[in-house]
């Protein structure tokens, strides 16, 4: 059972451990509302899992927290578990699919834990897990059904009221519903008319479905970039939290999401994951009808793989037209190349990469293809410079 | 002249306009010291540059309002300039050379400058600057050698002591020096035990061989990515309050800031440009001796440019031994492809592209190269895989 008391004591456990994060003004991510930004990406460990899994973990018993603890994670909960045991001074395995990236492994060893890397997806490392537990009887810290955790991540809210007094809506992401739970009943149980909602990713939309079907579903497969909130199936205890203070739920795309995780990088120097940032995607493609509210969008993690920070920001310049690639008919003539890139530089463009491939099968024998790459300034200027190409008589592909 | 009452004044006419920065503790950046960022990077419009010429315009006559400011920069002055200026209800212009990236004359118009954007370098929009300067009237913005503009930066000073009464060092970027000028007179006057040191890139090192050399120098040329700090010539002003309150300058490699940037958004998950991240890079390439000392960096800003950024990532990888490049000698015979990536995979290493060469001029007339990328955990294993390929026969180059 959760009770606003239970909220409160979680507060005063980890009010030593965890980082009252900071709430940071963002006027430009919302075209007609006030903007804030709580930064759970800042918090220990890159994200708000240390709050849930310290709480959790420090309610045991003492001959619970004799035989230790175990957990499944290839992410922030891993990394949670890992420093929460450690400044409880309990021993901690976490099991992490093989394929998670050599960072997060790294991670995770480096708060503390001991790692089993299992070969496979998570549901072999969850497998794993659960045998591990029996054989061994530590306690397995579930990451979002359990009622001490969902008390951990409430204390976010407590955080958002005391900085925020006058808000009128919470935008949330959601994996499995922990961080949602304990937030929703927060904010609900003591400003009630402040609007909570959710967001989850268009490729793991497990609570929005549930929700829709009026009970807990499990989708076949889950695809997004946005790993931290993967999940096929919400938790009981969530679903039905959910179900009771959650105003609405409303997923979002990839691309939306990388032009989230892009302007809270441009405009904010922030770093979130995909996960992390799916509240300002919801926000910036207008999901919601926020006109003239106070809104904050909860940054829930920041603990992205940088070779995939590379990708989605290559992805979010291409999103916002900043980025684009023209594919140009050439006959081979002396001079074609010098005419585009001259076309290109007086309309204020950079060209970044160029590829001329004659063996493409052109129309033309002697013809090939001019492949360039370019900083632009958005679609429109995209545009200007595909119509002077075509005025000058070459063809765009 | 700069007193403590001007920077305490300072400090009261930007308490409504300059956000008070978040001291964060970052325990595993210096390996002997407790170290905090002092978050400057998250300053309203990215970087410190907002406090000291919003003070300095503040004080404008309102004669010298009306008539309205210009400055000249191709970055973090611009912004500051901009927002400054739109705050106090005055009319600015910014010369920007061309050359400039296109996010940041972005961003200097939407902070409500008009951006006049100059042919050429630096120095080509400095020169404009100037002209303009004398047909308009305007009050030109010096951006550091100027008294307000320093006793703006010396805000940070305060917060600084306010977070952490009993530091030990400040360390903190110079390009031109007014950012080091304000903390240093400001820390040295309040807290004289407490060190000021400063950090500048290896190839802009202005104020360290002017201080060296016992008078401000000017550098012929200067070359780094780091272009908040790129400056040729310390201000005299700025001279001759390093050479009073200042009690060191180092400066720091390329690979050296790509590094402390890369390590600030893995363990961070904050955004700094070069410029911004030097103290980091000195403190941990290891440049003072800081042992059990509580240690301030300051991160003057993030406006780094996200093309630059990927590029910084990728160098970083490879400076950390994280990504790296093998180029191995085959015989064209089938199987050694399988072979190698055999041997690679069972180290733990993801490839991440692969080039098959047989143009190039291999020893053996059949034989081909083949280039491997990968993402490995670090130098040492590296070193393993690069023994294990050469164990199974094969030619590194």
């Amino acid at each position: 059972m959760i009770t606003l008391d239970k909220i409160y004591h979680a507060a005063y456990v980890l009010k030593d451990v965890a980082r009252r994060t900071d709430l940071l003004p963002a006027p430009h991510l919302g075209s007609d509302c006030e903007t804030y930004l709580k930064t759970e990406n800042l918090q220990v460990t890159g994200s708000f899992k240390l709050r849930g899994a310290y709480y959790k973990i420090s309610q045991l018993s003492e001959e619970e927290k004799q035989k230790g603890v175990i957990a499944c994670s290839a992410g922030n909960h891993a990394q949670g578990v890992a420093l929460a045991a450690s400044r409880n001074g309990i021993d901690s395995l976490i099991c992490i699919p093989a394929t998670a990236p050599i960072s997060k492994v790294e991670a995770t060893k480096r708060f503390g834990a001991q790692v089993c890397l299992v070969p496979g997806v998570y549901d072999d490392a969850h497998e794993k897990a659960v045998a591990l537990q029996k054989e061994t009887g530590r306690t397995f810290i579930h990451p979002f059904d359990d009622p001490d955790v969902i008390a951990g991540q409430g204390t976010i809210g407590l955080e958002i009221l005391d900085q925020l007094p006058d808000v009128d809506a919470v935008l949330v992401p959601i994996g499995g519903g922990g961080l949602i739970s304990g937030v929703a009943f927060t904010i609900k149980s003591l400003r009630p008319q402040c609007k909570v909602y959710g967001v989850q990713a268009a490729g793991a939309p497990s609570m929005e479905k549930s929700l829709a079907d009026g009970k807990p579903e499990e989708l076949p497969e889950v695809h997004t970039f946005a790993d931290g909130i993967a999940v096929k199936c919400p938790g009981d205890l969530t679903y039905e939290m959910c179900s009771r203070f959650v105003d609405g739920v409303v997923s979002v795309s990839e691309d939306e999401i990388a032009a989230a995780v892009l302007a809270l990088i441009e405009q904010h120097k922030l770093i979130t994951e995909g996960a992390g940032a799916v509240s300002v995607a919801a926000l910036m493609a207008g999901k919601f009808d926020l006109k003239g509210k106070k809104v904050v969008c909860l940054l829930s993690g920041g603990n992205i793989d940088v070779t995939i920070l590379s990708k989605v920001i290559s992805r979010g310049l291409v999103q916002a037209g900043r980025s684009s690639e023209l594919t140009i008919e050439l006959h081979d003539r002396p001079g074609e190349l010098k005419e585009i890139t001259a076309i290109i530089a007086d309309l204020g463009a950079n060209v970044v990469s160029v590829f001329h491939d004659r063996s493409a099968n052109s129309t033309d024998v002697a013809g090939c293809y001019l492949r360039v790459r370019m900083e632009t300034r958005n679609w429109e200027h995209v545009r200007q410079i595909r119509s002077a190409i075509l005025d000058a008589g070459y063809t765009i592909l």
